[in-house]
């Protein structure tokens, strides 16, 4: 099961990544977005969002669904609401700049919500909302994409597996961050059962005739969590990302329109500034006190330990940037192969 | 099953509340206010969070623990971030004006973020995010509360069952109402099953032990939903409604201090003022085509139907309204009887 792994460091990766983007036509800056965005979900241990998309992102920048060198705009509607218009930016410099502009503005108003129009794959959210942590802030992301997920009483996809993501700096703890989807198992999860030939657990997936199913082959849309709850956040994401930005993605995608296919998102990122609520340490020792309230709770298994919202990923990046990031070999070999075939040079600690 | 039921028509019953409260001490207007929140949970079908809760408000009017004539404190920290002190108030008055503020204050800032300290109970908070609706606003609310939930690998109540209300105002359909608790199964709801004899689902609760049970005599706290994402959602509302009034609940209550213990929340309530984005037209046509397409979805059982959230509850109402409310006699006489206890008329339409 286990998939032969080379161990790269992190900042070969972010290079190699950087220029591959470079090479198809986007600027440095947002070469390097892109790749702080990938490389950030890989060292915390969410490789299904990180270096794994790159030659993704290259063919959506290759076929246009994605724009090397788009034309951004940014609009402050009023003091605590803007939105910026990504025209089809990679979702990492879209949002990157989006929660940059909502700290910004939080800063004056105390909150601020940014929504994003018409991006390309988000990435993982809990990278925005965590930079609104950096500042000092609360972060809360929400994003509107393509069906891919079922809806109760439905036989097939009908609303997107979209995220929720939260983070909330702490003091003496790493930043506590919420970053989940609204489906009971993630695709990529299903994909795995498949390729290890184990079934999925009950009440995860359909099967294309509507019905449900444990068998990992005849799986194809996730369920929703918890029912007509995760649907229901799904669908709410959708008319508020996509409504307030005036560019539906469910009602599109079920019409005849083919455009309505299209894989493109929308998103929400909003940022609130404690320090207009209370002050910032005593929040942040709150937090800490939260946690270690949790972590010292009666265990069900006296051997098991009580997880906090991002606390696993938190120990994994401390762990890959020191000593670097497993990456399969199979996907390096074909980054290494996009870059010679583009004439990158590969950085040193990158076999090739 | 079915328990024996009057039907009493809502003006009645809101006359009945108020009165209630009146006679405990209660400004007309805060008790009309509370007799409003109620009542609508009862109009929409949601009997768990109406006047069945009106023996208890009263106790805590009594005891203290809710206070009567509260000293309720606003303060406008910025353009779009707020705090209502709410002096113990009963949630209902609390949140009210604390969404009114919301809105108030969203026409200028495009959102805004009010949080509420210190609150009792704050009913089904779907009425305070509709209210935001009303006004053609998106309306979002979180809530903190004392821990009745288990935690992923804990043995017993951890955080609580704290809700999440979204409400997105449609054209021709009725607004789209998100309310939903963070746990796999209400609490009344496990007390159904036990009064039923009928076993819980897998996976919907633990029993004393910390052990995972089916059987409703046994089970002790509901389990989250999803797991650690309804963990991790309810902890997250805990660190953000609870950390920015700088009033902890999750930490207090695990503590030494007996005063933790004692029954409070703490809100998270916003309005988004849609016309700061987009016409306010355009976005209900676009939640009306949305709404429209989920209903015409094809379906896993065809002879079933696929539900918007809060379309149950809204078709409810609208016969409520006309019918009158179905009341458990059991109830409907501990109401009469505390009416005349305290010297209180009881309306026409309520058999006495």
């Amino acid at each position: 099961m286990a998939k032969p792994r080379t161990i790269v460091p992190e900042k070969a990766l972010r290079t190699l990544v950087s220029d591959l983007f470079v090479v198809s036509g986007t600027s440095r800056e947002h070469a390097d977005t892109v790749a702080d965005v990938l490389v950030w979900a890989n060292l915390r241990g969410v490789d299904s969002h990180g270096v794994s998309r790159v030659p993704r992102y290259l063919e959506l920048l290759e076929s246009g669904e994605a724009k090397a060198r788009p034309r951004i705009q940014v609009d402050r509607f009023k003091s605590a609401v803007a939105m910026v218009d990504a025209d089809s930016a990679p979702g990492p410099v879209a949002l990157t700049r989006a929660m940059d502009e909502a700290v910004t503005m939080a800063r004056e108003a105390g909150a601020a919500w940014v929504a994003v129009r018409g991006t390309v794959h988000t990435g993982a959210i809990g990278y925005y909302t965590e930079r609104a942590a950096q500042y000092g802030m609360i972060g809360l992301g929400i994003v509107a994409g393509v069906p891919n997920m079922a809806y109760p009483g439905g036989s097939g996809a009908a609303v997107a597996t979209s995220p929720l993501s939260v983070a909330v700096p702490a003091g003496r703890h790493p930043t506590v961050l919420l970053d989940m989807a609204t489906a009971v198992i993630a695709l990529g999860r299903i994909a795995q059962h498949k390729a290890a030939g184990t079934p999925l657990p009950e009440g995860a997936a359909l099967a294309k005739d509507g019905q449900p199913t444990t068998d990992p082959a005849l799986a194809a849309v996730p369920l929703p969590m918890g029912g007509a709850k995760g649907a229901g956040m799904s669908l709410v994401f959708e008319l508020m990302a996509s409504g307030l930005t005036a560019n539906p993605i469910v009602s599109s995608f079920h019409s005849d329109d083919p455009e309505g296919r299209k894989h493109r998102q929308n998103a929400l990122l909003m940022a609130i500034d404690i320090a207009a609520f209370t002050p910032v340490e005593q929040f942040r020792s709150l937090v800490d006190e939260t946690v270690e309230t949790i972590k010292a709770l009666p265990k069900s298994d006296p051997d098991g330990r009580l997880l906090l919202p991002g606390e696993r990923g938190s120990r994994t990046l401390d762990e890959r940037i020191l000593k670097g990031v497993p990456v399969p070999d199979a996907l390096l070999a074909k980054l290494v192969a996009q870059a010679q075939a583009r004439k990158v040079a590969v950085p040193e600690g990158i076999p090739h």
